[in-house]
């Protein structure tokens, strides 16, 4: 089962070396990983999508709040955080198929962000299953160039009744 | 300066710790680092902002081309590619300031993902920038959460005649 969690780090330059090192080291097995500043600057949030159980997920927990450096760590629960990606799909097209892939480029909400002769490059940004769909659609019009950041989530507030 | 670099690497779980050992150890100034798998399931592409001069980024060029399972090392020049970020931001906002706050969501481009009573949280694509003053001006309503991927490239198709 995919698991998120939340880890909020001191922004040092080790930081990252040591967590992904943790997890390189236990075998665990890390599907996306995303870093970045958050509000603080001397503050970094990484978000880390596992493929695990929970006992998977509860050693994890553990040997990560123990590094230091490490200020917070949470596992996000189904329903109560937004997780998105954001992807670059360089696409090949030409005069003839371009306005096929714009059909689709619009049913998802994408958006066109180069042009050439013979390709677009599109941004889109989703969640892992509807970016997957998205690739699933490009797919006939050839060998698609992908990039991405992967995902990053954040908590939804609790509302007052305790639900989400 | 900042310098983008490409790395195409094998989607091995040991990869992020060897790469990111290897800026920690030199103690090259990462600025963001976004790690996720390519239109190739066994390869992954790393964008890595640095801060540094050309001896620097040649320095860590050479690096990395010499780890095992780093298959394509490339540094971007500028005009020659497409960067943007993804960015949750969890904005303070009530009844009275709630439109305000709309006002310039639509102005940038962003979207809201979710609304309470307390919050808003948008969601925003674009360069880092960009997604600078977007903080800048939603800073006067509270404290801001801010959870952001790190950059993402790719190279625009270069022109027959040699240009971009």
């Amino acid at each position: 089962m995919k698991r998120t969690i939340l880890v909020k780090v001191q922004n040092h330059s080790g930081m990252l070396s040591k967590v992904s090192g943790l997890f390189s080291r236990r075998a665990f097995n890390i599907h996306s990983l995303a870093v970045g500043v958050t509000e603080d600057p001397e503050i970094s949030c990484m978000t880390i999508v596992v493929d695990g159980d929970n006992d998977m997920v509860e050693q994890v927990e553990k040997q990560l709040a123990k590094l230091i450096g490490v200020l917070r760590v949470k596992t996000l629960e189904p329903g109560e955080f937004i997780s998105k990606e954001l992807v670059f799909i360089k696409v090949p097209a030409d005069a003839r198929t371009r306005s096929e892939i714009v059909d689709i480029v619009k049913i998802f909400g994408a958006r066109i962000v180069e042009v050439s002769q013979n390709s677009l490059i599109l941004e889109y940004a989703d969640t892992t299953e509807k970016i997957a769909e998205l690739e699933y659609m490009l797919s006939p019009y050839g060998h698609c160039e992908i990039v991405r950041t992967g995902a990053i989530a954040i908590e939804k507030d609790v509302r007052p009744n305790g639900t989400l």
